[in-house]
């Protein structure tokens, strides 16, 4: 896995990088985008896991929840420059969804077909799920509705919502680091990883790594509207489902492994803590940078954007909900995802 | 109960082919034909399992899978080719919740009345619940959310919805019948029960049924519309409480039936299941029937019906989550019923 | 707290009292009807739990939960009588998560300061979750989207709904007083509590309490629509925040206080069944003195107050799903408040 990646990355940015210089066709620039971030992704998560590792449990778990979705939120930052305010907000629904129906989907029917029945800790996937209907359903949806009548105060109310979301997921982070460290305690297993890369060399790769994703990145939005208006794909579909999916490439791959190898603890972590994280904390940074930036974002979802992600909270609280997973649960979830992602292609 | 069934098809078969042929009074032929289908579909039922019974287990299991709600499906085509599309999406809602709560409430009453507190297999309510959250609510509130504000998507949507659910249904019997057959424990004590009829009798019986069935069937869709002129109930009234009710009389006896006697996880697999095969077996084969009989069935509910059928999972998944009943929670049930019945009649 | 009580009320009351005969200000007017109520609702809770102790269990508990929520029902009342319908609509409203968010909320956060870990009863859990999903979501939720393309029917839908919630609400009652006494055991503990006046001294503090209530709420009730245009709050805001928070301070204080004692199962039993009592009994109740009085109520509340309700339900559920708590989960619940806060502060 490691090596497939560092060979796609050494011929897809090359590639990239000359598409961009000479002017290429934008679809093709777009696809050598995509193919580019994808091991991108990939090495920037595991310099981060390395310097977590090397600061020790609590800074690093830190450092994992601030930097897990950089991607991510290099990406949105980009697109909220450029005004697409629709792609942002795409792409956020588009990992919380992506997260938890593929790569919770993808985990339980991978690890399923070799186990028949996994089991997980019921405490973890209850304490997520409460923080998945408070951080996506309550913040996402409590706006749209109360702006329904009212669109003047949708400016104030993302704020207000945006600081209680951030401030809850920095209390989520103090009781899973501190108060409450031991019921988390597949993270001792973590511990005793041993670092991919020396701090010094993990920090020169995650340096590096954000530099070109930001260069990739900036080509990747420039060239969605090419891409929407020549394939016919609308802009929602591609950030919901393209963006989304390059963007979370690695982690799914991770996910699923531990599936494979029957640690569904980690692999529950990587998908639920991952929403969470893009709901929580990507998202309501985005809500401040778009105010300094003096582009405000309003996290006014539209209504199939807010199903999408309400459905999916719900169905993965069902799924997750026994602490244990089989194959059939892992097809239904992504049964409900194809159901979203043809509803979005027709969009 | 047998008997009575005989004796009352011997006296309202007659009486409505009489009725038909002299044309009497379509509200009279209505009451008619609703007396007769009560007592072919619980003879259509018991055919289908003794042939079942002879198949042996798993091409029983699909048998009973695909023919339980045979007169669903006979009604539903027919009422399709009359072009009474809000009759067809009227009764699958009906069938949903009068499974969900008419059946199960009357039998978490039924059977809360003789013992306090009745058991069963949480493993089976919860795979039910999330099959039911997908199936009923993602596959049919989605394309609903989607479509509105672009209508002209229907069509292609219900058709990929459908064709989801209906692979979903046949990986959830595989699941049940083939890898997963063990905790599907209750089914060993199925298997032990004699057959009523031998196979060829069976078989006789369920075709001369269906053919009966047909013909009076296409008298009930007929007089429909004399019904809710005349009486004033809405269409929709009587396809969600109506013909909802007469086409599960049968099996909503022997639900109640299996919970007096205690044997909670069968009359929970008759309410559940029912359920999910109306809305992953039935819905999608009639959206592919009409298809091929020129009138293009959509799936796009109105907001009443995927409020109720939406509404209605989600209560049941909190009432059969903890794996006990008693007859609180079967009165809840019907009070639910009850609020969306008198909705129904007041639409 | 009891000292403290009276202090408050021998100082407001006389204020207030004054206040009204010489026309002062409007704004301090209702600031201090507001400080009168709060000692007043807390006396009240005392007199009924005395009397309740004198009557025996069975009678006691009748009587807790008849006029457990006196005062808002006093409130109710008059303002239904002004006219005020949303005003009536938004204290039902702000009650029900008020109990089910604020109070729960620091419950959780405040006993898990002190414990890790909080335990309670599932089943008592459980049977709550889903009589709230049946009183507060369904009877709520369903009259609005049936009555979206036929107002008219609002009011024969209101008395249908509100019946039935009455009847399953009696039948509450006697499931928990009667047949299934021994699940809830912990009200045995309560059985041995002294009363603290005795059952005259009682009824006269009651019957008092209850005129003074009703004087000082016609006295808020009459400076809502003042405070409304001066400080630029909406009825709304006024209704579901400020008037739910006066008239629950009392029931507030003593279920924090449980939490702090690690007794959870009569602290949720405060918040959980207080919620109850207004969807189930307080709201009925109100539509049948409307109908009397000749101020029909209808219970058609408005969407951001319905998906608030849903929203708090459906979190509630999760977070005393599983049967534990912790200082998180009060956070969270309290997170959601504040958002709720901030929307209806903007509406």
């Amino acid at each position: 896995m490691h090596r497939f990646m560092l060979i796609l990355l050494a011929l897809a940015l090359p590639l990239t990088i000359a598409g961009s210089v000479f002017h290429w066709n934008e679809i093709l620039l777009f696809a050598l985008a995509c193919l580019t971030i994808i091991p991108l992704a990939g090495i920037m998560g595991r310099a981060t896991e390395s310097i977590a590792i090397h600061s020790g449990p609590r800074v690093g778990g830190l450092l994992n929840a601030t930097f897990g979705n950089a991607v991510e939120l290099i990406i949105g930052i980009l697109a909220l420059k450029k005004g697409l305010h629709e792609v942002v907000q795409a792409s956020i629904t588009g990992s919380i969804i992506g997260n938890l129906l593929l790569v919770l989907g993808l985990s339980f029917l991978v690890g399923g077909i070799r186990h028949p029945v996994q089991q997980f800790s019921r405490m973890i996937a209850s304490t997520n799920a409460s923080m998945m209907m408070l951080g996506v359903v309550i913040a996402l949806v409590i706006p749209a509705i109360f702006t329904l009548n009212k669109p003047g105060i949708a400016g104030p109310l993302s704020v207000g919502v945006a600081s209680i979301t951030l401030l809850l997921y920095i209390l989520g982070l103090y009781f899973s680091l501190f108060t409450h460290r031991k019921i988390f305690s597949y993270t001792e297993s973590m511990e005793e990883e041993e670092a991919e890369w020396t701090l010094g060399k993990a920090i020169g790769i995650l340096a590096v790594s954000s530099l070109i994703v930001g260069y990739v990145s900036e080509i990747l939005v420039r060239t969605i509207e090419t891409v929407s208006v020549t394939l016919g794909w609308s802009e929602i579909f591609i950030g919901v489902i393209i963006v989304a999916i390059i963007g979370n490439a690695a982690e799914h791959s991770s996910a699923i492994l531990m599936a494979w190898n029957n640690r569904m603890d980690l692999s529950l972590e990587i998908a639920l803590g991952s929403s969470l994280q893009i709901a929580m904390f990507v998202a309501p940074v985005l809500v401040f940078a778009g105010l300094a930036m003096g582009h405000p974002l309003q996290l006014i979802f539209s209504w199939p954007e807010l199903a999408a992600m309400t459905l999916a909270v719900i169905l993965v609280t069902l799924l997750a909900g026994d602490g244990e997973s089989n194959w059939l649960e892992g097809a239904m979830a992504l049964g409900a995802y194809l159901i979203l992602g043809i509803g979005f292609y027709f969009l």
